[in-house]
């Protein structure tokens, strides 16, 4: 389907470009022009290349929201275990229930993420959780672009089961990919992690991972070595091809260097880090240092939302509160966060801008809702007034997955809450 | 209109009543039945009293939210200057830009704020805001739910005109009351003050302000006067009839002492003080100490959104930062503060709950969206994941002024928004 969208706002986050009036053309996956209104006769020459010509009346088209940090599947535990700290939630709560999941719950799961993803304009996530085959044709089915990133830890499937998954998931699917990434320094061991770090050297891939979410980790790793996880984990190798960090609320100089060293990015989760206590991350100082920052959800249990509206907004909000400043961390840099540095994290730049060329994975935001009135600044109006009520349309890849309230994804909304709803049953 | 709900989840809100399934009536502005659903030969006695039945499908029922803290007719400077802290912010950008507003802009900018508030399931506001006539008209003229509060200060109107005002503008009309109260201890001089405490006594009114909102304002008080805001303006017997505070984001043990002396309420401002870095009030503390809390959406310059949702996942999220536990806070404690909790602050107790012989302020919660999904802890649900997109419908004095997207005000969103860019193009 070749989509023309006209009458709209653009908002393409190449660096240095404003919004425009405009209009942008979409064939098969991709974008092949974005500009200036075309005139009547330049439109009759193409008109027959369009299958749908959709009027924006001056709504924005913007990149989708890359969800950077998240663990779809735990949909199942949203609002199961409310109310407490990190390490009692994950050891009493939800690794027993974990046990219990099958690939097909974690798929019917997903697809239950993917829904709200839609709704809030996000196009493309990082996912680690469990299943990643049945997560990867969750998302190929629905349409969805995901990353995946492995979870190992002491308690999973072998470094070769790991290897295996990790040739086989790569290049299965354009919108598939699957990252190197391991739980937590807290849940692996020190041969593990060497031997990992081995894997990595091997395919020079860039590594993910849990970083200095609570006081209580980072404290415990000092204790164990001597050195925060960043410098610990460094010291094995396992940054040595990049990669990231997810949280990273508390960090000291030597691991902000190490973050920088390696060209690495820093993927925040405000949602997560205040609903669980964890603490604020220093983003304006990540922003100040040059370190690329992303945003991610985390995981619908201990969010309990997958609304990159609510993240924006933390994003910024919880950066002032922590500098006590007003003016850190502006609308514009939070909007770069969730799209061109998501991107950038998750190693998906064909999904980073609108521009001819570009993976066509574009969000339309309805400006005609009493939040956006009156149109002043809409870059910080998004980020600090935005809701899920605005996304009128979410495309991946070239296709309307969400439009108007409606989901285009091969399966209803009302069967996936019914599926979701007797694992619940079964499991709890 | 009569209206029978049926088929709905109900949270009535009424201590220690549990969610449960039934039906609800309303006939007028009041609540006349909410239980259990009746049998069809019970409704068939009773169905032509009804002009409208509507299925609720499983959705919920529960009393509107009661936005206590607001400047409505802010609207108009909606990310107008955002990253400034509080005192420059008002006295170079807001206080300028508002001494050119005229009562009729007041009153269009206020019904763009009623759209939003709409949207996000409030069904009252306490608004402290310019030309007090012609937002009491506005509210009136569209449905919504006021109480007003004078914000008094050495720049505005007299005394004289603020008595005058005070007994008009009570009594006339049902959805609309105005109470006493003051912009803040530092935009008022002594002697008003001591002759406004005076009013307060000859009318045994309760007293609002702006409290202890940024530290510069705790600190600036102390230097004039040797006191906190709160000591100082209680020693002025302002308090002597109760009332309340909003922000309270920097108290003393002597100042909690004051708010419980006087049974007054703390309405709580999150967003607002976080995106002007104000702090994080202590919540949790003032819900130890037994103080009535509500919930706040301050105006939207400062905020920038109207979004109750928002304020109640920060009410308790911050909360948790701020006491380092993720377990102070619950859901419910949230939402009591956003109902209940507001009611009591804005004195009209005849909406606070879902029961016989209440007002009907009632909202209809989509829980067939993916956010809400699958049903758990529908309380916490609300708090930790709900959204304005959750909102199906409101209700306000027994008539549905918002439902699946759609206002039933009497003008509409498409002239509000051209008023407000029209007073936009005039005053920026």
């Amino acid at each position: 389907m070749n989509i023309r969208f006209y009458n709209a706002r653009i908002l393409t986050m190449v660096e240095g470009q404003e919004i425009f009036d405009g209009e942008l053309w979409v064939e098969g996956s991709r974008i092949t022009y974005v500009g200036e209104a075309k005139s009547e006769e330049e439109i009759s020459k193409v008109s027959g290349r369009f299958t749908r010509c959709i009027d924006c009346r001056g709504n924005l088209l913007m990149p989708g929201f890359k969800d950077a940090h998240t663990h779809s599947g735990m949909t199942l535990m949203r609002t199961y275990a409310d109310g407490l700290p990190l390490q009692e939630w994950l050891e009493t709560k939800i690794f027993p229930l974990e046990a219990k999941m099958s690939g097909e719950d974690c798929a019917l799961l997903t697809k239950l993420a993917i829904l709200e993803y839609l709704t809030s304009g996000i196009t493309a996530i990082m996912d680690m959780y469990l299943s990643p085959e049945d997560i990867a044709t969750a998302c190929e089915e629905t349409g969805m672009r995901v990353v995946q990133v492995s979870g190992i830890n002491k308690f999973g499937p072998s470094l070769e089961v790991f290897e295996e998954r990790f040739l086989k998931l790569n290049d299965r699917h354009p919108l598939s990919s699957y990252k190197m990434g391991f739980h937590a320094e807290y849940t692996c061991d020190k041969e593990l992690l060497m031997k990992l770090s081995d894997l990595a050297h091997k395919y020079k891939a860039p590594m993910y991972t849990h970083n200095s979410e609570t006081v209580r980790e980072v404290k415990e790793c000092v204790d164990r070595y001597q050195m925060t996880p960043t410098v610990f984990l460094d010291s094995l190798g396992l940054f040595d091809y990049g990669g990231g960090g997810y949280h990273c609320c508390h960090m000291t100089d030597e691991d902000i260097e190490v973050f920088k060293k390696h060209n690495m990015s820093v993927v925040t989760n405000p949602g997560s880090n205040t609903k669980l206590a964890s603490g604020i991350a220093p983003v304006a100082r990540f922003l100040e240092e040059g370190i690329n920052v992303a945003i991610g959800t985390d995981g619908p249990s201990s969010n309990n939302c997958l609304d990159m509206f609510r993240e924006m907004f933390l994003v910024t909000g919880l950066a002032k509160l922590r500098e006590k400043d007003a003016s850190v961390v502006s609308g514009m840099e939070v909007l770069k966060m969730a799209t061109v540095g998501g991107a950038r994290a998750m190693d998906i730049m064909d999904c980073d801008v609108l521009a001819s060329g570009k993976e066509a994975d574009i969000i339309m935001i309805d400006l005609m809702q009493p939040n956006m009135q009156p149109i002043n600044d809409i870059a910080n109006n998004l980020v600090y007034s935005g809701s899920k009520q605005n996304v009128k349309m979410t495309m991946i890849h070239g296709k309307i997955l969400y439009e108007d309230g409606k989901f285009n994804i091969g399966i209803s909304p009302a069967d996936i809450y019914k599926g979701a709803s007797m694992i619940q049953k079964r499991l709890f």
